[in-house]
């Protein structure tokens, strides 16, 4: 065949991969489902998209161009879902704002990424009025609010309040095709040094990642995450990696989708019974406090599937959420992987193992996905073996990476070595195809020349009866370079000492799961255990916090 | 953001959507499903990836370079499923030969493709060793049998018997990455006039068309046609239009597949059976033979999945489909579409009907699927709006269509106008979504200056109790134009007139369903209608024999 390779640009049936595809996709299949926001709004996908085009006009009006970085500060809501389609489909940036940062964060990532319009929660008002002064590159701001005759600030330069300014609009809006390696979206990961770093995506990025999502969480066997019949409620902030990219893939499907506002047990559990959700996805510290609640007011769910990510699953964790009717999956991914990379499937075989069996297999990090390449690498850039043993960091490839850190060269050519980014997750690879993280690159803790995870730890000592939750990090050591430390929370009701703690490891010594200097010396009783921004154990602080 | 647009075929991070994408994913999640050939071959998913490495290695040896066309001629078996993924996975094209074509026409067709190697079944070696005088592009051939000591003919160059080739082969081929728009398939269409055409398909519209068909099949709600966990065997040839790309999203999930060979009912039914399938598709006068089969003997299914395309499915099939356990779904494509372009798909309202309400759903041509643009479109360009009335020719945009007919501009340009691809399809698009296909453009019947269905007429016919098929067509008709003439085949152990169809037709004029001068003027009786190549009616020659 002479015409070996064809250029798709060049020709009339050019069909980019954009966004829109998703949103027109969804509401062909099931026009009646509904977006549901707290118990105050719901309406249907006619009506998503109805509004997403006033969006865009509203957007255009106030002098967004295509590459221009919108923000938006807000918590999960049917605003921010009809603002991460608009935004993108006139071909502008939508920039997740992380509002849990510090206002000199804040500030620090909305200049970084040349935000021009803003959307503002009123929540977050006072932060905004703290740093307008210094944000050079912001010409104009909208309020998001819940309450429809909510006044707008009239120091700031304000176009109006959200409702009103749609309801203003005109209701058509004809998105065009451009480019599909346009970038869609951006935000910003905190690292443990430095300011936080731009993560960029494109319109074929979400795309191709919804696709692979869809078919992740509900063709694959015995699982059926999540199906266009769920009902889908993200516990993951929409500013973190889009909401994990489900509001995308769940849109693409015509799922019903339920956005719970800001984070209160309350709420989620009032949603949990009216709107009967079925699909969530979480961090452990947030479905440990679920299930704390739960288990305090004697709730029991029917069969809610959680998927878990953003750290490892402890099994005491997925124990303790059974219990209460949860069944939860491990997933990995990470803000510069869109995130998806891999979802603990259990095949044929796996399935056929009783529930405590299983239990083992639906923890672990998972295996990679469609279109996900992934390995583990030594430190001199060698692929390890999938044997269950070899330590190396993740590295992976896929359609769906960030293509570097916005404005970073220096900090993008370490995330990129040789063709592959680099995780800074430390993991071994079965024979199964399991991966399974040990550690953060930085969490592992180098005691007298050996290595010991601090997440393998973390999951014995979840196993305990008294213990709620558990940290533990490696502190600096004369004689042995580092010591392990463990910072625990104790079950209500419940006792124990460090010397409790420390027979109930040396179970697993004797039975050879950990060596015995894996035992900390220094273990630690806390009412509640530091946390991250995005609600991850904020060992960095702990770490400090000691010295 | 001044990094709007980035380039991914300039970066480290490139990704190219690769068959070997597909191939690597199913194999990860269930190394251990089997493909299964009839009642003699079945090997797992790591020796499916061992014998495409292997095959990989016999072409690079066979001198196949990045572009050149290899032919196959070979019933649907594990075989061609290795030939769909190794040819394109070295950067060459897999011609999938259509056997059912005339010696003059495979001739054709292989030298207008420049058909390089050819592994052809030992079945069809009298049309090769009839033709290969004048296959000018052909330098070898490889023979595929169920026959391992199979004798290769040494009038013809052959290298060998592909099973021994294999066994010679080393069995480890780093694939490698190469542009996503490079051709990987071709085969040829044929139409009512002139030569068969061409069309041909690129990695990045297979691996695209390949999730969106998982998706399709899989996650959309009440359906669940395709998961992992089905049991997936074809009844539609692989070399039509690669089994509708089946083949491919099924080895994607790592779903069990199961290839019969050429279709005979016995070992269809017996491969049902042993082998516990539960997905399939086929066209309607395959079904139609199966529900025959099945009711002479007396089989029920237990719920047999089976899609339906190709032709539009007529209400009286799927009826007695249903009767012996099969259960039917409409679907929409064409060998120019890749085929995928739309499935009937009921939504949460329609699934509340009653059985015999949703089945007049299931029927119809179906809804868009994900990434799909389809409208009716008039004579003159202009979009007609989807009100159940308006009908139209089918056009589409979407990421998987032919690019035009290889080497014949002037078709490829009649092909794509205005940037849409033109079905030659009339059809309407309800409030629902839901396409309903009226006839091909050439086969509606026009009388007195209006338009009479012949699948209208067809779908009537097929509900009356004695009609096993029916075709109607137009005929030429000195004073109205055209008018109606109806073939039929009548059920064993029935009786039926002209005269007692006819009132059964007057049925439906009396309701409105038709007006009264669609009844056919001339009815025929005959033991079996004229069918294609690929099975469908062939009313090119009803009409040709008629006249």
């Amino acid at each position: 065949m002479k015409t070996k390779i064809i250029d798709p640009t060049q020709s009339a049936y050019n069909y980019p991969l954009l966004l829109k595809r998703l949103l027109l996709s969804g509401g062909r299949y099931e026009p009646n489902r509904e977006i549901v926001y707290r118990d105050q709004t719901r309406y249907n996908y006619a009506t998503l998209k109805e509004r997403i085009c006033r969006l865009a006009n509203l957007l255009v009006k106030a002098g967004v161009k295509p590459g221009d970085a919108v923000g938006v500060l807000e918590w999960d809501s049917h605003r921010y879902l009809e603002c991460m389609f608009a935004i993108p489909m006139i071909g502008a940036i939508i920039h997740t704002v992380n509002v849990r940062l510090s206002p000199d964060q804040v500030l620090y990532t909305m200049s970084h990424a040349d935000d021009t319009l803003v959307l503002v929660n009123d929540e977050f008002l006072p932060i905004i009025e703290g740093i307008h002064d210094q944000l050079k590159t912001v010409t104009n701001y909208v309020l998001l609010s819940d309450n429809k005759n909510a006044a707008v600030p009239d120091k700031l330069p304000f176009l109006g309040e959200y409702e009103q300014l749609l309801a203003e609009a005109d209701s058509h809006y004809d998105f065009p095709d451009f480019d599909e390696n346009s970038v869609a979206t951006t935000f910003y990961t905190t690292g443990t040094t430095g300011n936080p770093k731009g993560v960029y995506f494109t319109h074929r990025q979400l795309v191709l990642h919804s696709l692979v999502i869809a078919q992740a969480l509900g063709t694959l066997s015995g699982h059926d995450l999540m199906k266009s019949s769920d009902v889908y409620m993200p516990i993951t902030p929409m500013f973190h990696v889009h909401g994990w990219g489900v509001p995308y893939a769940a849109t693409m499907l015509g799922a019903k989708q339920v956005y719970p506002g800001r984070y209160e047990p309350e709420m989620l559990l009032k949603l949990y019974m009216t709107e009967k959700v079925s699909f969530s996805h979480c961090v452990p510290t947030i479905m440990f406090m679920i299930v704390q609640a739960a288990k305090a007011n004697n709730i029991k769910f029917d069969n809610w599937k959680v998927l878990i990510g953003g750290s490892a699953l402890p099994k005491g964790l997925a124990v303790a959420a059974r219990e209460v009717g949860i069944h939860l999956n491990g997933a990995y991914g990470m803000s510069e992987t869109c995130p998806l990379l891999a979802v603990a499937y259990l095949n044929d075989e796996l399935q056929a193992l009783n529930p405590d069996e299983q239990l083992n297999y639906r923890i672990k990090t998972g295996i990679p996905s469609a279109l996900v390449d992934l390995e583990v690498m030594d430190e001199n850039g060698k692929l390890l073996p999938h044997d269950g043993k070899s330590v190396g960091e993740i590295v992976c490839r896929t359609p769906w990476l960030t293509q570097g850190y916005f404005k970073e060269p220096e900090k993008s050519e370490d995330l990129w070595q040789g063709g592959w980014l680099h995780t800074g997750d430390m993991a071994t690879i079965d024979q199964l195809g399991f991966v399974q993280i040990c550690d953060r690159m930085k969490d592992i803790i180098k005691t007298g020349g050996e290595w010991i995870s601090s997440l393998d730890l973390e999951n014995l000592l979840s196993q305990h009866s008294a213990i709620a939750e558990a940290a533990v990090v490696g502190i600096p050591d004369n004689r042995w370079g580092e010591r392990p430390f463990a910072m625990l929370v104790i079950e209500k009701d419940q006792t124990a000492t460090a010397e409790t703690i420390k027979q109930h490891l040396q179970k697993y010594v004797d039975t050879g799961e950990i060596n015995k200097w894996a035992i900390p010396d220094r273990i630690e009783f806390v009412e509640a255990i530091p946390k991250t921004s995005v609600g991850k154990i904020d060992k960095k602080k702990i770490r400090a916090d000691i010295e």
